[in-house]
């Protein structure tokens, strides 16, 4: 790879941390033991403990592949498999359960949201962040591209399970203290509209293309391509930027 | 005051802070010199000054009472009268050019923000903080409810300059080395829509109140809380969320 590709993908690396750097910084505690919900390669539990140095952390993913790596990645630090809800009864209270681009995977957030309330310990922290796929102009283009007719094999797909930012504000405030929510748009430089759909591939679009045949696939993502483009302005520097909407919450433990 | 009302004071004192906090949390540089444009009574400055201790800091600000605020309450740190962009000239160049909720205030960003740029020594970022008037629901209510018919003597007044997010990125782009930027909308969590309505009384609705005589005010404010009331969902807890949106941005200065 040239020049440019590794600063690229060194730019994007920081940029997918951020999220997570951003919650973190608005905990307002100090916990001695912190859970990791979806810890995927361990980055985040990492994060975390660089900044809670005196905690006991516990990493908790669904994914063999992903607990492997994280293991491997970080060998002094805790990693368990454990899906939520389910397997929360397994585990201790914490001070701090925090989450970030996880729970949208998870339904039933007005059940799903107590039961994480209900297993922090005295004065704790629930801090979470999801992406609001509802709102991100690439969904809302993918979205009507399915629902108008050709591709509607593919409608049956309903990934994200959160909830609209009023809505979950309403579920945390009547079981927790202080709630504390904001939205973090970040827009991502990316050099084409073709990285736009690049960037998804591997993640919100690969449920989709799992569904298609190898032919239909290519049609699929060049008519979506074309879709992108139209609705997707090319700034003055000829890069396109993507915008990704991100919902944040920290809920306190009512004492 | 009640225990309650202190509390809530408290709160909104965090909130009010919050956005510089976020602002300079993501400043990548250690400036030796740092220029405070719109400092206000000097919290920002102050700010700046914790997070680079070793930092050079000037404050400006084109209004003396904020000035006289500020030096009485921060008497070691540097404050000047200066206006931007004309004042700009009599200054030296600056690793790190702050602004927090100002440059919204000053006309013609097209021409403002590559002055700013300028401004930087080689290797320095400019960092901005603006309100999004432009997507603020209670603007949004605000500007149909002048433009209606009743109340359009109050339509010449445009109290904000920014251009929107793909502008100003485009404008950024153009002078600047990396540009980041991104929006966050902050939940305010206030007890009532009246509470709405006095957030803004002494900041976006202080131009047109001022138009105003006083039984006229009345009515308008009256009239206001209606369409507040009726467009704003109060929350399952009774409370209101105040949706603030606002425009982030960091360039860094071409080398």
């Amino acid at each position: 790879m040239g020049d440019w590709d590794s600063r690229q993908y060194t730019k994007f690396e920081r940029e997918r941390t951020q999220p997570s750097v951003d919650l973190i910084n608005r905990i307002g505690i100090t916990p001695h033991s912190v859970l990791d919900i979806g810890c995927g390669p361990g980055n985040s539990t990492n994060q975390l403990a660089e900044r809670f140095p005196g905690a006991e952390l516990l990493g908790i993913d669904s994914s063999d592949n992903m607990l492997e790596r994280a293991r491997k990645t970080y060998p002094d630090m805790k990693f368990q498999k454990c899906s939520v809800p389910d397997g929360l009864s397994e585990l201790p209270g914490f001070d701090l359960i925090f989450s970030n681009a996880c729970l949208h995977w998870v339904p039933d957030h007005k059940s799903l949201l107590p039961k994480l309330m209900d297993k922090l310990n005295p004065g704790g922290v629930l801090a979470v962040q999801m992406p609001l796929t509802q709102q991100a102009v690439f969904y809302k283009l993918l979205n009507e591209f399915i629902s108008a007719g050709k591709w509607e094999k593919l409608n049956i797909i309903h990934n994200f399970h959160n909830l609209t930012p009023d809505k979950t504000y309403d579920v945390l405030s009547q079981v927790s203290g202080e709630v504390t929510m904001w939205e973090t748009t970040y827009y991502h430089v990316v050099p084409s509209h073709a990285a736009v759909i690049e960037w998804y591939r591997g993640s919100g679009l690969k449920p989709y293309l799992d569904m298609l045949g190898d032919s239909e696939r290519e049609v699929f993502l060049s008519e979506l391509l074309e879709l992108v483009r139209s609705n997707i302005p090319m700034q003055a520097d000829n890069n396109v930027l993507l915008k990704m909407p991100r919902l944040f919450f920290t809920a306190a433990k009512r004492s």
